[in-house]
């Protein structure tokens, strides 16, 4: 169930957070929770890349003493919905004006032509101006091919992307913008 | 190339390994490189899930001190091959009579069975008396559902797995049992 005035209440609550990062990180955790045991879509974070250096036995387990991230050569998250892959990313910046570019790893965005090509579903979710954009892929990728700037305009994303509504269960909506883009749906 | 005389010393080779799970994955991950490099299909291994306890900043980069692994509620390598979500594991076992049923986490069971249910192909590859194995998701839950036995039985395997190629490259040809079952190509 939908409370607009709640919604707003988490929504600035959420605007309140020192680490955006996970934030964002947390609300699609939540959303994909939501999908998932409304079995609405399977979609799973994945765990983060690391190279594990030292393990040592302790009294019940194994404990990590020593491991380096990684840099991830794919998107965060992926998984099905309605039968299709789809594979995704969550980004934000606290520029008003454009989303950087270089948030974007190279080999991420042919992670996403390549998903994309094999008939999946890419895009990324830009948390920007206190807003939720879900912005496809192929938009994404046109957009790099075409101009040789280093950030899209905050304009842009608002021509071209789908603003993700904010609800309390799921969160973040994002499989609406698919529903409107890859469903047509009533 | 396929070179069947090459082919039987890397299967040599591999068999003298001391840590099969690791060689599994390693020629696993090898046949991944393959088919993305020849673009064929987009399938990764995921990190392995840690919970990660305390980190510090070394000279050049971050370092992770301590950190514990946790149980996988997923299978370890999904993506997408000829537009559909494709998710497995990879498990094998000294036992020569039957693939005891402990191996998968009933967690990971459920997986399967969502993936299917959103039209996405799920299975396990199964190493077992010098002989890998495709056994379909459906194949598996059909069994689990109808069987009280805790674990399949060898034969069982052989008639209803389907045995996976060795070759060069890709070093384990499994996406040709998905064409088998799933796409009826000449």
């Amino acid at each position: 169930m939908n409370y607009p005035g709640n919604a707003k209440k988490e929504y600035k609550k959420y605007t309140n957070y020192a680490n955006r990062g996970m934030d964002l990180e947390v609300l699609l955790n939540q959303s994909n929770t939501y999908y998932l045991e409304n079995d609405l879509a399977v979609i799973y974070k994945k765990p983060t890349p690391i190279t594990i250096s030292e393990v040592k036995y302790g009294a019940k387990e194994r404990i990590i003493t020593k491991a380096f991230f990684r840099t991830p050569s794919t998107l965060d998250y992926n998984g099905i919905y309605k039968g299709l892959y789809i594979d995704y990313d969550a980004k934000e910046t606290k520029n008003t004006t454009a989303f950087p570019l270089q948030n974007i790893h190279p080999h991420q965005l042919e992670h996403m032509k390549r998903v994309i090509n094999h008939g999946g579903i890419s895009f990324l979710i830009i948390y920007m101006n206190n807003t939720f954009f879900y912005l496809d892929g192929k938009t994404l990728l046109d957009f790099c091919k075409n101009n040789t700037r280093k950030s899209i305009p905050y304009q842009f994303l608002l021509d071209n992307g789908i603003i993700i509504e904010q609800k309390i269960n799921p969160r973040l909506d994002y499989l609406k913008a698919l529903d409107k883009l890859y469903f047509k749906e009533k």
